[in-house]
C-alpha cells in the first residue's frame, strides 16, 4: 500500500465498505461518544468520518490525537447506519474503522480554530496563514483564484495568443503610481525598478512583430494602503494586438471576460457581450455619476436644466444663471413616500451637498399628484414636464442635483447606487458589463489652468495628429474601460504608434522632446523603426476575483497577502538588512527620527 | 474592409486569386526589376510576394518605402507564373499587385537589419531589441518557449495541479544565492527581498492543506554574470505535492517533461520515463565524473585500482599507497589510434592534471595487441584483466586517471564527454535522462573540517531522526536531480516537514535554533502546526527551452534579456534615482571611488 493514502478524503463511498485502506489528513473535529471517539478526517478534497473504539490497537494513542493534527490511518469501511447517512458529502455514507495510526505532524495550541470558521483579528490571520487558508472558504477562494487564472489562459491561447514573460527587474517607468525600487550591486548607486504594468515591454513586443501578446503579469505599485487593493502588487491579465482598432479589442476580449464569468460566476446572469453598451466617458458621468457604472441598477439620470430655468424654485434658477452648471435628475421608480425622499436627502447631506430637491407621486383626491417642496415652487406644469420627461407614474420619485458637474457628480452617482440599493432596483444576481468610450486625452487643472493628461499618456487621440491641433480639452483618445457591477475591471487603449503624434501630445501637456526620450525612451525609439498599429487592455484579475467569490476584501482573494501596513506578518517582512548587504550595494540607510 | 488587413501575411493561396486583399506588414525586402517593384511583406504568420509597376497609382510612393517600414496594401491576388512558384512558403503560388498604399510607421536607417539574419554585436542585438526579435530565430524561439509553457501548464493541471501566486515582494530568505532587496518606503531603513525561488511558500502551501501547487515561477538572484544563466532572473516549474514518496514526485513529473520534449523536440528521440534511470550521487561521480551526466554518451567509468596495486607502474602503484586513493578508468571503444589517445593526453594535460595514462589494443601480428606505455608497465596480464573488466576488442582504448577521487573527477567527467564526441559515440539527436538520487546531505570543509549542508538544508534525511544520530557524513537524503544531456534539469526533495528532525540537522551544521528561527521562522513556525509530509521539484524553463531550441546561450530564448552586466541596453536599466525617491526610502548613496 502507499506509504500515505490509498485513497483521498473524498474518495470512498459505499462500494468500499469491507476494504482495507489508508487516509491522511487533518483532525478537522474529534467528538468523544463515551468509549467511541470519532474524528473528521479532512484534507483539500474533503471529509471523511473515522472511528475507533476500545478493540482498536491504536485507541489509546487516538485519545491524544488534537484538532489539526496531520495523521496517518488503516482502517476498514463500513457502512453508516441509515440514520447516520450524511448526505451533504460524497463519504456520508461509509465511515472508517481504525486499526493503525500514525501522528505525521502534531500541532502546537492553535491560535486560531480551523473548524467553524470563526472570525478572528486579521493580525492573526495573517500571522498564521497556513491555518487560516485550511478553513473551507479560502481554500474554495484559492482554488477559484487559480481556476479562473486557468481558464482566462485556455480561452487567450485559444483565440491564437502567445503568452510572454517580461521583464520583472527593469527600468523606471513614471507611469502616475510610485515606483518599487532595486538597488543594483553590479552598479552602486544606480536602481533598478518593478514594473508598475507591462505596458512599455508589450508594446516593444508589438514593434517586435508578435501579432497577439498576453500574459498573466504581477504589476507592483508603491502605494498607500487602501482595503481594497494589495499595497505592493496585483496580477493582471494584460494583452496587446497589432493591426487592430478599438473594437477589434473589444471583440476578442469580451467573449473571455464573459465566458469566465459564465463558468465561475455559480449560475448569476451574465450579460452576453454583444448587448454590452459602449458609453461615452462623458455620458457615463452624465448617466450614472462614475466612469465605472453598475448596470445591474436601471437608474439613468438626465438633465432637467430647462425645467428650473427662470422657475419658481430660485436655487437652482439663480444657480443656472451661472456658466458651466446644470440641473440632474436622478429618477427613483417606486421611491415615492416622504421617509425615503426625506432619507435620500439626508444620505446627500452626509456626503458634504446642502441636500437633494425632490419630488414623489402619489395618488391624491383628484388623480395624480406631484409632493415634496420643489414641485410646489416650480408649479404643476412644469412638474408635469419633468415626471414627463423622466416617463415616472404614481409612486416613484425623482430627486435633483444642481451646479458644476463636477462638484454633484460623484455624490449623484453614489445616491444612484444607494436608491438602487434601498428600492431593490439593482439585480444582485446578474454581472452587467458596459464599454466606457472616448475618454479625453487631457484635462484643465482647476487652479493653475494648465493642460495635462488626464489618463494614459500612450493612447492615440481620435483624428490623430489633426486632432491635436485644435483645442486639446476637445480631444478624445482611443482610449477605454469595461466597468462590471460598479467596478472597473479592464482598461486600455489603442496605442499611439508614431513618434511626430507622440511628441506633439506631450508638448501639449508641458513635456519637451527631451523629457520623453529620458522617461520613455526606450519605447518612443522604437516606433522610429517601422511600428504597427497596436491596441489592448489589461483586466484585473484579483477584482475579478474577488466578484466571483463575492469578496469585498482582496486579501481573501490572495494566496499570501501583506497587511494593509504592507508587512508580511508571517514571513516578516520588511526586515532590516545587514550590514554586509548595505555595503555591498553602495547605500546608507539615513537614520529616521 | 477592416482597417488593416483582410488576411495576414501567411493567409493567401491559389484559392484568392482575383480577390481584392488588403494585407499589413513589415516591408522585409525589396527587389527593384527594372520598373517592377517587388517587396517580400512580412508579418508574424509569413510573407507573401506583393509588387507594383508603373501603372499602379502609389507606385511613386511605394519607391520611396525601404526596409522594416511597416505599411499596409490594398491589391489583387494573381496566380505566379510557374516558373516563380516558391514552394517553400505557404503563399508561394500567388502575389499580390498594390493598387494602394498607406505607410503606418516608416523606419530610420536600421542599426541591424533584419533580411539575412547576420551576426551582429551582442550590445546592438540587445539595445535594438525589437529589431533582433523581427529575425525568424528569433521569433522562433519566443513562440517555442511560449509553446513549451503553455504545455506545462496544460500538463500539470491535467494532473489535478493548481497554479497558486506566491509573493515576489516578501522576506530575504537566505538560501544560498545573493538576495535582490527592496527597499520599503512605509518603513525606512527596512526591506523586502525579492525569492530566490518560492521554495518556502510552496511548502507554506502544502502545511495549509491544498494537495497539489504548482507556478511557473520568477525566480530572482543577484549572480555574477555568467554566460548561460541570466544575472537577474529566471523561471522555473515549480511544484510541490502533500502525501508523497519521492517516487511519486518522479512519476508525477517525469511524463511531463518527456511530454514536453516529444512535443517540441523535433522529432529527436526522447528516453521514455520509465527506462529513466536512477543512479546515487556517488555512483553518478564514479560513471560519470558529475552528478548531471549525460546518458547519451554510452561511455561509464569504471574503478580498476585492484588491477594497479603493487604493478610495475609506479606513479599510481605509489598512489594507491595513500588513503583514499583510487584509479579509474574511461573506457573508449573505437579510441583504439596512438593518434587519438595523444590526444586526449593532451586533454587532461591542459585541463590542469599530469596527463591520462592510456592503453589502447590493435591488430599485432599474433592477433590481439594491447600498445601504449601504461601496458608496458604493468605487464599482459594485468592488461588484460583490465581489457576483460571493460569488455574492451581490438581497436578500443582506455584512459585512466588516479588519485583522491574529488581531486580528478570532474577532469574525468569532461574527458569522457570530449572522447564521446570526437569518437561519435553521443548519439546528438536524442534527449537522455537520469534521476541522480541519494544525495548526502552533509559534507565535511576540507580545510575547517566544519560539517555544513551540501545542498538544500530543507531536505529530509533518509532514515529520519535516527539517521541524525550516526556519522552526519553518511546521511543521504531524499534528495533529487534530473540530468538531461549533461545539464542539471529539475533538483527537488522530498522535505523535511518534522520542526525537531529540522531543528537537530541544521544542529549538526553548526546552527542554533535561534538562528533557524529568525532566518526560517515562517516555515518552522508552519511545521508547528501539523505539518504533513511533501515534497516536489522545479524544473528550469530557461534551460528546457534552449535545449529544444538547440541554443547555447540564454539570451537567445528570453524575450528582452539583460546583458552580462545585468543592463537593459533599451531600458536603460539600472538608472540613477531621483532625490526625492532616496529621501522617501529613508537612503543615502555612497559616494564609489
Amino acid at each position: 500500500m502507499h506509504a500515505y493514502r490509498s485513497h483521498n478524503c473524498a474518495g470512498l463511498t459505499k462500494a468500499n465498505v469491507g476494504d482495507t485502506v489508508r487516509l491522511s489528513g487533518w483532525v478537522h473535529r474529534v467528538r468523544d461518544h463515551g468509549g467511541v471517539l470519532f474524528i473528521d478526517l479532512r484534507d483539500h478534497f474533503g471529509i471523511t468520518q473515522v472511528l475507533a473504539d476500545g478493540d482498536s490497537p491504536v485507541f489509546a494513542e487516538l485519545e491524544k490525537v488534537r484538532s489539526e493534527w496531520c495523521i496517518r490511518i488503516d482502517g476498514t469501511v463500513k457502512a453508516r447506519d441509515p440514520e447516520l447517512v450524511n448526505p451533504n458529502i460524497p463519504t456520508g455514507e461509509i465511515e472508517v474503522y481504525i486499526r493503525d495510526l500514525e501522528v505525521l505532524g502534531a500541532a502546537d495550541e492553535l491560535p486560531l480554530p480551523v473548524f467553524g470558521e470563526q472570525d478572528y483579528p486579521e493580525e492573526t490571520r495573517l500571522k498564521y496563514r497556513y491555518l487560516d487558508l485550511r478553513r473551507e472558504t479560502l481554500q474554495n477562494n484559492m482554488v477559484l483564484r487559480s481556476n479562473v487564472v486557468a481558464s482566462m489562459r485556455k480561452r487567450m491561447w485559444d483565440k491564437g495568443f502567445n503568452e510572454f514573460q517580461t521583464p520583472i527587474i527593469t527600468a523606471s517607468s513614471p507611469e502616475g503610481a510610485r515606483d518599487f525600487l532595486v538597488p543594483s550591486r553590479l552598479h552602486p548607486g544606480k536602481f533598478y525598478a518593478l514594473p508598475q504594468a507591462p505596458q512599455q515591454f508589450k508594446q516593444l513586443i508589438m514593434v517586435s512583430g508578435f501579432d497577439k501578446y498576453f500574459q498573466i503579469a504581477p504589476c507592483f505599485r508603491d502605494e498607500d494602503p487602501r482595503a481594497d487593493r494589495s499595497p505592493t502588487d496585483f496580477y493582471q491579465l494584460d494583452m496587446e494586438m497589432s493591426f487592430v482598432t478599438q473594437q477589434d479589442v473589444f471583440d476578442t476580449i469580451a467573449p473571455v471576460l464573459a465566458g469566465v464569468f459564465e463558468e465561475f460566476g455559480g449560475g448569476r446572469k451574465v450579460d452576453a457581450p454583444q448587448d454590452w453598451p459602449q458609453i461615452s466617458y462623458r455620458d457615463a458621468a452624465l448617466w450614472y455619476g462614475t466612469d465605472k457604472p453598475d448596470l445591474r441598477n436601471p437608474i439613468k439620470m438626465q438633465i432637467v436644466s430647462d425645467h428650473f430655468r427662470g422657475s419658481g424654485f430660485a436655487i437652482f434658477a439663480n444657480l443656472l444663471e451661472q456658466d458651466g452648471t446644470e440641473i440632474r435628475a436622478i429618477p427613483a421608480p417606486k421611491g415615492g413616500s416622504r421617509k425615503f425622499c426625506d432619507r435620500m436627502n439626508k444620505f446627500a447631506q452626509g456626503e458634504g451637498l446642502p441636500g437633494m430637491g425632490y419630488i414623489f407621486w402619489r395618488e391624491g383626491a383628484d388623480g395624480m399628484e406631484a409632493a415634496g417642496p420643489l414641485a410646489k415652487n416650480i408649479g404643476p406644469e412644469r412638474t408635469e414636464a419633468i415626471r414627463q420627461q423622466l416617463g415616472l407614474e404614481v409612486g416613484d420619485a425623482a430627486f435633483f442635483l444642481g451646479g458644476k458637474p463636477k462638484s454633484f457628480e460623484s455624490v449623484a452617482g453614489r445616491a444612484r447606487t444607494v436608491i438602487g440599493e434601498e428600492l431593490g432596483l439593482t439585480d444582485k444576481d446578474r454581472f452587467a458589463f458596459a464599454w466606457i468610450v472616448d475618454f479625453p486625452i487631457y484635462e484643465k487643472d482647476e487652479e493653475s489652468g494648465a493642460i495635462d493628461f488626464e489618463h494614459n499618456p500612450f493612447s492615440m487621440p481620435q483624428g490623430g495628429m489633426a486632432a491635436l491641433e485644435g483645442d486639446p480639452l476637445d480631444v478624445l483618445g482611443f482610449q477605454y474601460d469595461l466597468a462590471c457591477n460598479g467596478y472597473e475591471l479592464v482598461s486600455g487603449a489603442i496605442r499611439n504608434h508614431k513618434p511626430e503624434i507622440m511628441y506633439k501630445a506631450f508638448e501639449i501637456a508641458g513635456y519637451g522632446a527631451d523629457e520623453v526620450n529620458s522617461r520613455f525612451g526606450g519605447m518612443v525609439n522604437a516606433f522610429k523603426y517601422g511600428a504597427p498599429p497596436h491596441g489592448g487592455c489589461a483586466a484585473g484579475i484579483d477584482r475579478i476575483v474577488m466578484l466571483l467569490a463575492d469578496e469585498a476584501n482582496i486579501r481573501e482573494v490572495i494566496m499570501f497577502p501583506m497587511n494593509q501596513r504592507a508587512e508580511d506578518l508571517m514571513m516578516n517582512a520588511p526586515s532590516e538588512p545587514t550590514n554586509e548587504q548595505l555595503r555591498e550595494l553602495g547605500l546608507r540607510v539615513i537614520p529616521q527620527d
